[in-house]
């Protein structure tokens, strides 16, 4: 680990030997490079607010929730059917019992009798509170109805099942989340089953971590919009990094603020002016093109001059000028990503890089992509030297 | 299969025989249920639209896609260096060139000369189109500088690679995609790189298929909203499925057009004019409790009264009283799925039955979820009729 902090330091004065003609940058195998990001990442600070539940889905927590309530808060019937008081294990096979009242959801049983006469039941919907006289609870299709009134109001009923317990069929109070337990923790995403937990729990706001505004620019003189141009000169290409990347990111995460920063020519004034006004409201830039060996490799030029350049080449197929530079913007730090021009190249070294850096912004622990193993179905000859990225599906 | 078209025949005149105490409708399995809520989605047409590229977001796409022209459209360097024209397997190691021009990405060589003459090059950047003279690329870190004039402009370069044959790093006319050559079909989601590819085709409006308008409702008298109200009275709760039902169809489509129906007391009269005035704006209607065994089960009565019941109970664990019924509105079909009131029950059929059903509608091939086997980590004591479903991560 101590390795890479002395290959940073070397990186941060980086001079181009342009006789021997090859990148003076080493190239720093994925984990160093990855390593390096998540660390500059950390640093960044991007501040908490707090929103209502339903603006919440797919945020981070920034606060560990505490239930205010036990749930239930009261015992409340799990079946449709009748309540009783019964002693343990109590013989209950073809008695007969006398329907008393019937409790309905929501109903307030305070009011009732505090003890409930032998062979006497209420009939009881799901979800009912029990009233404090009952302990137990016998589903409707466990019983057979004897007489009712003109009305069809039940008088009595026999229950077919051999013996109950107590306890049976209740949810007893504070059964589900115990009051001033944590439900949630700080970091933790909160998912449609979170939305309903926290709902079940009376809780309405959350404070959630801010996203970060992430900005997206092509480069390249021949790389044209096809929402501009809809037939190309000879040479021209039509852009695919900036529209990708864009939709890439808010597929990630659709809270995410994405900035359009356009597709700027290979022109070095242009473009400076173009990544320095970028800054002023993103976070994060990602970039594509101009990072190669070429002659107009100019943002690789201008990540140099007024930033940090902590990796310039990954060991990585495909990917390798993948260059990554941290600034300070008005003593706020910011995060540049300088991807190939190549889409695919773009394209990888965007999820490897950006999205597990966006994860350390939003919060989670959890910021690296899973590894997963996985078969494949036909050979693959791979590069002697870079480790290879393929999509999977 | 013939099998539940007889039992969809009996279901669609179910008679509650209340002595029995059971419920009447046939317990269907998981596999048969959702086989027929698939058919009977099936029959709802949604309709397309066409949209911007960059709205077709994790939308379905409505027709195939053909490429109006082939990538690349012109013979392209995949590396910054030299082109020049070789015979097969030339012998280059070691020998001289001339540096006649440089040729930029962007750039029309369609006026650069038929041929070029031996031992002279072109400088060429990653992505800028190779002159029709030349045949080969050799890559710059293969090189040597010799020579060059005052302002740095190169004059001659050697190669320091043995030997080089026609067509390295060059990238074909065509050779990613071919003119008229499918690029995706109808039924496929359009992701990010989908986004990529169909800019780089110069591709910026799909049609895309309609989202089905979706209401989320909850019933009961003892059900209240967090947001309206702190505190609880006796034998209240607050309302986890509405919430949680509509941030799960948010998170699996944010496209969706989620309608919020509101939470509806046990009132025959009240619920049904919601229920009613619910399918004036929505497809598909979602509702929570009342569809068990008890006294004030209503929303199953109006599914009965104004609609037809294809199942009224499924063999599974939680979620037994989940009731399935079509009906038609102006002409139009309408389905409604009536979840139990547990929030665990309404999630795990909302999932298991409605995002299926949704994924018909969106037009996907594969509306099924997909099926991963799972080692447990701890034993499970499992209901020895109803299979059961438990979330697993």
């Amino acid at each position: 680990k101590s390795d890479w902090k002395v290959i940073v330091l070397v990186l941060s004065r980086p001079v181009k030997d342009m006789e021997s003609r090859a990148s003076t940058y080493p190239m720093l195998p994925v984990d160093e490079a990855l390593e390096i990001v998540l660390q500059e990442a950390k640093s960044l600070t991007i501040g908490t607010r707090t929103v209502a539940l339903h603006e919440a889905l797919g945020r981070t927590l920034a606060e560990d929730l505490l239930s205010a309530l036990d749930l239930p808060q009261f015992p409340a019937s799990m079946k449709d059917g009748y309540c009783l008081k019964v002693d343990e294990l109590e013989k209950t096979e073809g008695k007969t019992y006398n329907v008393v009242d019937t409790v309905l959801a929501g109903r307030d049983v305070s009011d009732l009798p505090e003890t409930i006469p032998v062979g006497h039941v209420y009939k009881i919907m799901t979800g009912a509170p029990i009233p404090k006289s009952c302990n137990t609870v016998v589903m409707v299709e466990n019983t057979t109805l004897l007489d009712s009134d003109a009305e069809g109001n039940e008088i009595s009923i026999s229950i077919q099942t051999p013996e109950i317990h107590e306890g049976r069929d209740v949810r007893q109070v504070g059964s589900d989340i115990k009051e001033g337990e944590v439900i949630l923790k700080r970091g933790e995403t909160i998912r449609a089953t979170e939305v309903g937990l926290l709902s079940s729990c009376g809780i309405s706001s959350v404070q959630i971590f801010h996203t970060p505004a992430i900005g997206v620019m092509s480069t390249g003189d021949e790389v044209k919009d096809p929402s501009n141009t809809s037939s190309l000169l000879p040479g021209q290409i039509f852009d695919a990094n900036r529209p990708m990347l864009m939709a890439m990111l808010r597929q990630f995460d659709s809270a995410l603020t994405i900035k359009d920063c356009g597709i700027v020519e290979d022109e070095s004034k242009v473009l400076f002016n173009a990544i320095q006004s970028a800054f002023d409201s993103v976070d994060i830039l990602i970039t594509s093109g101009g990072v190669s060996m070429g002659e107009v490799d100019l943002v690789k030029k201008w990540m140099e001059d007024n930033g940090k350049v902590h990796f310039g080449r990954v060991l990585m197929k495909p990917g390798k000028p993948l260059t990554f530079a941290t600034l300070e913007r008005d003593g706020k730090k910011k995060l540049m990503f300088a991807t190939p021009g190549n889409p695919v190249s773009s394209y990888v070294t965007s999820v490897l890089f950006v999205l597990p850096c966006i994860r350390v912004l939003l919060g989670k622990e959890n910021a690296k992509h899973p590894v997963v193993e996985a078969k494949l179905k036909h050979s693959i000859r791979l590069d002697p030297q870079r480790p290879e990225y393929h999509r999977a599906t």
